[in-house]
């Protein structure tokens, strides 16, 4: 009986701990997001302090990073995992990765609002930036929700979402090489806000590089590199 | 001594299974080393024979991260290694990933390529992009050899080399952004150009968070979002 008690309570702890690691990467995905938002309006408004802010923060979000991957490989280590306890392991591993690379990308629209205050503000106030950004913002969100209720049907919707997200990109690439053909003096401006929207495109793809990870981790399927189709086929079958 | 048979048998396996996974990971290195090579030279030479090629290619990248991975994680959930075999493993899924992007990145390339084949070509022929692809594919290919030979001054000196790629990167853009002023109607081929170099200039990034894991398996240290003194420091510790 003690023996049963004594696995019971192993098992109970590894189940903490795992919790415990599906808790940080949701509070540093809600940090990431806190990046975005703040990234975005620094630089819609101009407003350096902020932008300085997000730069800084950065750390937070790297040494988020580092902590949880050492979490994990001494739970991998230590417990041993194995199936869906494995599999939630290497998801999270996956899923810090890419929500560290969406804070660096938080980071440089950061930084081109620094740039940017310098010059003369678009008539548009940054409408592009700021509507993308927000699309973006809302994806994230979504993706979070889907990691944190493991659900398989969110992660399918929200990763379709991407393609909306690249459409609205092309877009406003487009608009901005027409801007630069009219008025050369704009040049510089637009290839800031041109690196900024590219930088929420890139968030959108991470986001649903996470949204995969969840199929993959609810499933043990690998949905990688394929279409649409075929996710949903894969999380069909029983 | 049948015990001893079985289970040095069994170790044997084992590390085969880790030499497999680790050639694995190098062949996949030399595949994408090869698109980068071939996407530069297709955009260079204007050969879109050859950027179709890469583009087709990039599914066999994909195709290995993926059995990559599988096996990572069977080795993780069968052999349930620890220490450095553990952080081996850990070492070869966040490299596939890095290796993986890196082939997007050429595809990318070999994308542009087949943009600019459309356009009049410039009197350098691409110059400012087959420099930088020359010193990207040095950078990954010391890179994979650090990571063949598990070794750490190598990775420390190799994820340098980021720092001169950085540098020529922004060079490369001050001048595109000079020639774009100068006469818009080369705007748009200045585009495909920056966003060619921003590819090789993100290969560089990848290249290095690849050399960090390298110095992560031999030393168990994250090195990740510290500087080149903590990384010297980190590794002359006993």
């Amino acid at each position: 009986m003690e023996n049963m008690n004594i696995g019971h309570h192993i098992s109970r702890q590894f189940n903490e701990e795992l919790e415990e690691v599906r808790n940080q990467v949701l509070m540093m995905g809600g940090l990431v997001e806190q990046q975005i938002a703040d990234a975005v309006k620094a630089l819609v408004e101009g407003d350096s302090n902020l932008a300085e802010q997000v730069i800084e923060n950065d750390r937070k979000v790297n040494g988020l990073e580092v902590a949880i991957d050492e979490e994990c490989t001494q739970i991998l280590a230590r417990r041993q995992p194995a199936a869906s306890d494995l599999r939630l392991v290497i998801a999270v591993i996956k899923t810090i990765t890419d929500l560290e690379r969406i804070g660096d990308q938080a980071e440089k629209i950061a930084r081109m609002g620094l740039h940017l205050v310098d010059m003369e503000r678009p008539k548009n106030h940054f409408y592009e930036v700021q509507s993308l950004g927000e699309s973006v913002i809302k994806m994230l969100h979504q993706t979070l929700d889907a990691f944190a209720r493991m659900d398989v049907e969110a992660a399918i919707q929200v990763s379709q979402q991407d393609e909306k997200i690249d459409h609205e990109y092309d877009g406003v690439m487009r608009q901005m090489v027409t801007f630069m053909m009219e008025d050369p003096r704009l040049i510089k401006r637009s290839l800031d806000v041109i690196w900024s929207v590219r930088a929420l495109e890139r968030i959108g793809d991470h986001s649903k590089n996470i949204c995969e990870y969840v199929i993959y981790l609810v499933k043990g399927k690998d949905v990688r590199h394929t279409s649409t189709e075929y996710m949903k086929e894969a999380v069909q079958e029983k």
